[in-house]
């Protein structure tokens, strides 16, 4: 079978299967989720011995990469318990979002439907096969996965304990497909598939994300770069704004919504060299502007390259602004629309800020490591999309369904 | 100039306009759109004289092309009265759409911000160029026109006119821009300009749409067919089922919102020969499946492909079949995502069809012809989607918008 006919057949066997997902009520969806992740847990044994197998032709990876292939009783058991967490998530389908009447007395009901099919392109995380493809089922949805291929038999058995699960309590197995292929022709195909897959969702590296957003041409939700400012105002408390600069890039430095670039009002240099001091007592490495640079000798000189750089390392480049109109104009020369934040006791210059810059995400007073599906408290998160189309920002149930429009008459023809 | 500098530069214009047009309030976009109107108005003669070329150059085309593409003093007042009442329509930005609270004190708000920068191509009617230009503007977007060659003096004339009136009350020119070449290869790097422009929306003929839906990397807005069916159930009103079913025909056949093809109950079969006879009677052609052909010696045999094609002329297929479950398996193998309507009063069958169809419209005891931003209360429509993404069915300002999220905190750090 070639790589298109195989994506061809998965894709007609998920649309059937997400024309009968799309009806069930949110209870039957639940029931199949929870026993998706029972059937996780009963099959422990036999995904663990599949995972060690992925472990051991692992062993030149890097330590980072064999860390987030490898599974252990408790990682299996989080994944299990993260599917019963979505199995009790509230079921966006089925809402009613808008009513409205016509003179004419036809009645209009915008009412929340699934997407369709979803297709899912993933690098090594196993507990993505799990995640991904059960929030895809709560939503109504069927999930097309392609993993990694250092992955490929941890995401078998996962995915086999998923299917019987599921076929457990009567649900097509099929509304969860794995692309039982490494062939990156596979992926090739997925991409184009449109009509049968209605939306892709990469995760992974930037190279994987940039790959599947260069050759998509069925809709792409995603985002490609994270690079997130931090912009401290004159009219910051300093505390504040130190306490929010250091956890915003060190908390965890290598998740897209960890602040890459601080921006320092040139009206906050009495307080600017403590925050910039912080960091650098944190183990970061800061990259500055003229100004920047004299304020501590650990401070190294910026390249231009820096203010376009998502580190995702411990290291922040650092430069004095104009004020908000200074902040605006560098985060639109240099964002990526993913999340911006100001720390300012001045309303009406957050305000300013808030409505200027175009992000996804934009915050006052708060760490840009809030940028997260969990933080927004929508339980799970397929992923964050920085495209303007659809969904923006953390993309959990609802960004995973689509509407439809009821008109209900009582014999309206239209005049002519 | 190449093709592709031409359209980096127009979309650089149009996303520096767009920034502006975003931080305008609602008053100060209306009165921008009024001054395009007004200015409309007082270039009666020169936009009339320069339709007056297009229409010298048309005298091989068809009537009907060459009625689209003409303007009268009538028809320019109307076009400027459309753009005075597109100014009257209410602001979707800025709309706060919901608002929820995290345990830790942070507070979310999803507002609506515009899209950004639009493209739009489009055949002939140079209306087009003032209602989705000025629509674009409403919902403080910015946009890229590209007009069929036959009206390019037309849209010259009115373009100019456009930018007059916006610049008059200092909003910038750019904000509406007119792709200043016929070449076609404008309209490819249109289609490739992501990043520059956001959203394209393709108004005209079905090659048209399919040209750009094939070669587009940009988001599309479209519809590609109108393959709309009106189900009669056997528990419907025969009075109303006719009058539908005529009008959903008959009324206007060009549009993509007509009945192509009648299926009906076999449970009705006692009052299918009255409908049929009526739409023959009409003056409707009807393409009959074998039980069909034998109500009246009229009908004509419908081939396979009958089901799958969009006449927009007096042609109708027309078909018996299996209650809803017949008219929901037909319409999923032949439909277009578009509009279908159930006539019956069976409350029960009703809520079946409306759940069990999968497409952007479905109805109850109404024509499909109500299928239209204006018969939905939308003021105006910039075209209908039936993709499954951003938004679906008639697309009005709302779908010219997106949204972010604001975060407001007081001072929150992310707990490791």
């Amino acid at each position: 079978m070639t790589p298109v006919t195989l994506i061809d057949t998965l894709g007609r066997e998920a649309r059937e299967a997400a024309q009968k997902l799309a009806l069930m009520t949110t209870e039957d969806k639940a029931e199949a989720v929870r026993a998706a992740a029972q059937s996780i847990r009963e099959s422990e044994a036999e995904i663990l011995a599949e995972n060690q197998k992925d472990l051991d032709n692992a062993s030149d990876l890097p330590a980072a990469m064999q860390d987030r292939l490898k599974l252990d009783p408790q990682r299996l058991a989080g994944i299990a318990d993260a599917a019963d967490a979505i199995a009790a998530l509230p079921d966006p389908v089925g809402e009613v979002i808008k009513t409205w009447e016509q003179p004419n007395g036809l009645k209009f009901e915008r009412v929340r439907v699934p997407l369709g099919v979803v297709g899912i392109i993933y690098e090594s995380r196993p507990n993505v096969t799990a995640d991904a493809g059960l929030l895809c089922v709560m939503a109504g949805n069927a999930a097309i996965l392609r993993g990694g291929s250092e992955a490929v038999h941890s995401n078998r058995a996962l995915h086999k304990a998923i299917v019987a699960g599921l076929e457990k309590v009567g649900v097509p197995g099929a509304a969860v497909q794995l692309v039982p292929t490494q062939d990156r022709a596979a992926v090739g195909a997925m991409l184009k598939a449109s009509g049968l897959i209605d939306i892709i969702v990469p995760r992974g590296g930037k190279s994987l994300v940039a790959r599947v957003q260069e050759e998509a041409r069925v809709p792409v939700l995603a985002h490609l770069d994270g690079i997130c400012h931090v912009y401290v105002d004159g009219a910051a408390d300093p505390d504040m704004a130190e306490k929010i600069a250091v956890n915003a890039k060190m908390r965890r430095t290598g998740i897209c919504g960890a602040m890459e670039t601080l921006l320092i009002d040139k009206a906050a240099i009495e307080f600017a060299p403590r925050i910039i001091r912080a960091l650098l007592d944190e183990g970061c490495e800061v990259r500055g502007d003229v100004t920047v640079n004299g304020m501590d000798e650990r401070v190294k000189p910026a390249a231009a390259e820096d203010w376009d750089t998502e580190y995702l390392e411990p290291i922040v480049s650092a430069k004095m602004v104009d004020g908000v109109t200074g902040a605006v104009e560098h985060i639109a020369a240099h964002g990526s629309h993913h999340t911006d934040s100001i720390i300012t006791d001045d309303q009406a210059a957050a305000n300013r800020f808030l409505a200027q810059v175009d992000s996804a995400i934009v915050m006052h007073n708060a760490s840009t490591q809030f940028a997260d599906g969990g933080e927004f408290g929508f339980g799970a998160e397929i992923g964050i999309a920085t495209g303007r189309l659809h969904a923006r920002g953390p993309v959990a149930l609802e960004g995973l369904t689509t509407y439809k429009t009821r008109v209900l008459g009582s014999g309206q023809a239209r005049p002519k």
